[in-house]
This record gives C-alpha cells, structure tokens and sequence, in this order.
C-alpha cells in the first residue's frame, strides 16, 4: 500500500490550521490519507477529532475517524491573524521533518500549508519560501533526472510551468537564457513522465514577446533564443513547440494541445490560472526527489479564524500528490 | 432612430467577407442595421442576398431582406488566401470612407473586418494599423473629450484597455511614464460614462510586476509610478484603484469588482480576454471622435473560404457598437 502524505501546519496564526481540519473532513479515497505535523492542541480547536500518531505508517488506520497528528507543540500562543516570530523556527523545523520522512520512505510526499514570510525571516530563515527550503533539505539526496526545482501551478486542465518567478517584469528579459529554459523545459518533460504518468509530455512554449516577436519586430527574443532552444529540445526528443503568442494559448482549445505550458514570466502562468480557476489551483514543486504540493495561496491573516477560508486548493493539492504519489510508486 | 452602422470589407482575400455575409445571416433587432462598403459581387459570392445602396441611410429599410452595400469595385481579382496588394488602396479608401461618413453624420459608427498589414504596407500604406489610421482620419473632429486612441478588449464581463500595446516586453517598463498612465485611465473613465452609460466607472489598475511589486522587493514601478497616478487620479474624481496584483484580477468575482481594467502590456489584458473568450472578443476604440469596434482577430488566411470562419466575434463588434451609439445618442 502507499504510504501517506505529511502535511505541515504551515503559519499557525493564518488558515493552514482550519483548511487542514477542512480538508479531512472532505476526505475521499480518491486520496492517500496523510498526518498533520504540528501541535495537535492548535488543530483539536478547529473541529475536527484528532488522533495523536508517532508516525505516518500509523496515519491510515486512524484516518477514517480522526485527524491523525505527530504532536509537535509550538512554543508560544497562537493569536489568529497575528503571527508570532517567536513559532517561526517550529513552522520550519515541521517542514524539516515533514522532508525528512519523504527522504526516509515514511511518506510519500509532502503538502506544505502556507507559511508567512515576516516572522520567518524575523527568526532567521533565509530562503524565499518553501520550494528553496526543500531544495537544500534534499540536495544530497539522489535524484535519478534533471534536478529542478521547477515551480509549475495547476488549474483543472491546465498545468502552466515557469521560467522565472519572483523577479520585477524588467528584469525577465535578461534571465530568459537558452540554459535556463531548456532546464525547464527538460524537468518539466521529465516529471510529465515520471510524476503525471504521461509517456509522451507535449509541451507548449509560450513566447515572451505579443503575438511571439511578430517575426523580431515586437521583440527579438524568440528569434534569438527560444525558437533555437525549442529545436534544441527537440533534437533530445522532448516534444515541445516553438514559442506561441501566449494570449491564444490559454483558451479551451488550446489547452487540449499540450500537457503543459512552459511560461517565461510570473504572470503570464499566474493569470491564465487563476483566472480559470481562482480557488483550486495548486503549486507543484518539480524536479526535486520528494513530491511537493502546496495550496495557491497565502495566510489569509484577514480572514483566519472566521471559518470561512475555502479548503479548496489545500484539497486539490493533497489529490494532486496523491496521484503523484501513484505515478511514481507504478514506475 | 439611430443612423445605421458603416461595414469596412477589410482585406478581401480573408475571412472578412464570410463573417459579414454571416452577421447579416445572424442580424437580430439587438444591433443597429448595417451597410458594407465594399466590392458588392465579391459579397454576393458569400451566400447573402446583396441590395446595392448608395448610402447608409438606405441600408435600415433594405437590412431585413438583403446585405445592405455600398458598391466599391476592387481593381483586381480576388484570390482566397492570397491577398494582391493592387487591392490594398481600396481597402484603405474603404476605411476613409467609413469614417467620413461617421463624421458627416450618415453613420453611427464602424465596424472594421480585418485588415493585412504586409499588402498595406507594400502599396504605402504608413500607419501600424486601422487604430493610428482612424485616429489620423479623426484628428481634425471636434472632440469632447480626452483625446485617445486607447484600445480596450471586450470579453463578456471583462473590459480590459491598455497603457501600452504592441511593444517588446522589455520596452514595457520604460514606456511607463506617469502621463501615459494618467491619460489612459482619463480616456477609459470618460469613455465608460459617454459611450457604456455607467455614470459612475470603477476602474482597477493592473500591477506592472508580480505581487504588485511586494512593497518594492520585486521592482518600483508601483512605488515610483503607479501609485503615485492613482492618488492623482483619485484626486480628479476618476475611481481608480491602486495598482493591483494582475494574477488575481481576473476571475469571476475579481471582475465584479470593477468596469475595466487598466492594464499595463499587451499579454496582461490580451491573455484573460482572450482565455475567457477566444471567439467572442471585441477591440474597442476609445477616445475617438467615432464609434470604432472590430473583431478580436485576424485576417485567417489559412481559413478562408472554406466556410469554417467563426463570425462570433464580429458580430459581438456589431452589438457592442449598436450599444455605445445608444448610449451616445441617451446623453
């Protein structure tokens, strides 16, 4: 049998507490059961019964009636909305942990609930956000393809893979080097394979310029670099397009023509999935030798403890590991 | 009773004179009656009865039974497909034409086919395109306003009208300037409350970077720029917001929020028109002394002729300036 997921509590002041209790009482077997690490006190508050497990491979036999939980208490009160710098080293060493059982065959993937970036830096972190963390936690793990990681987000039937994530649009153009996007692409054709148990990824490359440079007058970016990297690509069997104008790639019909998109910008994956669909996109981590998951969205300091934050995308993404988790143990 | 449109045949080897033939099929009493100039027996090879008129004002008793046309013969054969530059001089008189016949009053409005810009361009033809081409035909017209052209897309419930348009994306940034933004946002509130009757416009500004720059760590366009025009703005009586996170302004209940969005590059508006409304998008001309709408897409070569061309998005043109004549004609 597969083994469970772990989920990490994420920022205790924020929604990760009660979309995790929500998501257990959705449960379904369409999805692996999974453990919560975290203070099992903080999550008996959200409504859900709790059963307390020393490990994963006990998680399955509790889930049915309760949420089962590796007790790890926080060190200070949590005060919804108001996140406290002094819980920040125990939200990070739960996602240590959490990888930990992955690497160690305990898990089958991790789902991480969203953490605030304040209070960790506050308290010393020194990544910018998860997907690094988890890079250096398995970076001496062995990985048998091109290493990542590779953020792809997930909207029904579209999974949109990025290129460059976090920087100011000005600056896109400059990092868009031949390396770093055929390194994407090939984690992305890769993981198609071993993680979505599709033997033969197509993927689409959007192109950075409208309507794809118009043949180098609105940009020579595609000439000089991205189609020659797609005929490079292909040339090494990945099936991938040459670049195509990125507004007519997102609509129904063009959807249908590939398995994912390879996207150059932040928004330009960000806003085709979100606009398809707002509350249950999911963030993939790829390439790295855990499988990594995580809702689409942040703390909610606004609106936690109200009871009214939508589970949805914590659910699609503990579904998507899930399947993850199947492709990779069928291989 | 409001005066009839004005239908430009746009380039003759295209999908243009299909998808008229085919609005006039679809004529319903939603839109105004229409009259084509253009070349009448290229029209009548379409399928539709043709009644030649020699003005608009003789289009409105014709329109029920016949394609109202203003008979411009081309000087040479059609090819479908294969669009001759010894035609590309009619397809632009037709365009003056049109608009004259705005000007002098005969016409509500027009409705442009599209047009192909290599033939144009190899016969003189000088401007980027029918948008800069209307407006130099317009400049001398009294106007009321500030003065565009400002393109906007239409996509059932989303208006989206850009600051810059067809530029390389790394040019976006600099092209920026606080006035451009400033007299973007002017034209589309004016225009929303002239020609769309909403007597009081909510406008939402779309972020250059991503997170909306996340208080400067990822670019200061919105500290520097953004910002800083939507407090003037604001400060004018214009509703506008602050520069929002692009990725989150596009689903369902963002798009409630607000009667256009003003954004910043051609794939931020064109990417969520064009995902939520492949075939039914609208390109607006705002800030003209006419009413100019036309469809959101190209001249299909590849297509025409065959009967396969959508009119969906023509004939959505042919509504949505029926509708802005209306509200002209309300004030």
């Amino acid at each position: 049998m597969t083994r469970p997921l772990v989920l990490t509590l994420g920022e205790p002041a924020g929604v990760g507490p009660e979309i995790i209790a929500a998501a257990w009482r959705a449960r379904s077997t369409d999805a692996l059961p999974f453990a919560v690490i975290g203070d099992a006190d903080l999550l008996r508050r959200q409504g859900a019964p709790i059963a307390e497990v020393f490990a994963p491979v006990d998680a399955a036999e509790a889930f049915p009636r309760a949420l089962p939980v590796i007790h790890r208490p926080l060190p200070a009160p949590v005060v919804v909305g108001r996140p406290d710098p002094a819980n920040a080293a125990a939200v990070a060493d739960g996602v240590e942990e959490a990888v930990g059982l992955c690497l160690a065959g305990q898990a089958s993937g991790v789902v991480t609930a969203p953490i605030a970036k304040a209070p960790m830096y506050a308290s010393g972190f020194r990544f910018p956000g998860h997907t690094e963390f988890i890079a250096e936690l398995t970076a001496d793990a062995p990985y048998p393809g091109t290493r990542g990681p590779v953020m792809m987000l997930t909207a029904k039937d579209l999974r949109a893979c990025l290129v460059t994530i976090h920087v100011a649009l000005d600056q896109v153009a400059e990092l868009l080097t031949a390396e770093r996007v055929a390194r994407t692409a090939r984690v992305v054709h890769e993981s198609l394979r071993r993680d979505f148990a599709i033997a033969r990824p197509r993927l689409a490359m959007a192109a950075l310029n409208p309507h794809a440079g118009e043949g180098g007058a609105l940009g020579l970016q595609e000439i000089e670099t991205l189609i020659p990297v797609a005929e490079q690509l292909r040339g090494e069997g990945i099936d991938i397009t040459d670049p195509r104008p990125a507004d007519t790639l997102f609509h129904e019909d063009a959807r249908a023509t590939y398995d994912a998109a390879i996207c150059m910008y932040h928004d330009q994956a960000l806003i085709p999935v979100k606009t398809l669909d707002f509350w249950g996109g999911v963030n993939v981590s790829l390439g790295l030798p855990i499988i990594r998951t995580s809702p689409d969205h942040g703390t909610g300091f606004d609106i936690a403890g109200q009871g009214i934050a939508r589970p949805d995308s914590l659910i699609a993404a503990i579904r998507l590991a899930s399947e993850m988790a199947a492709a990779r143990a069928a291989r």
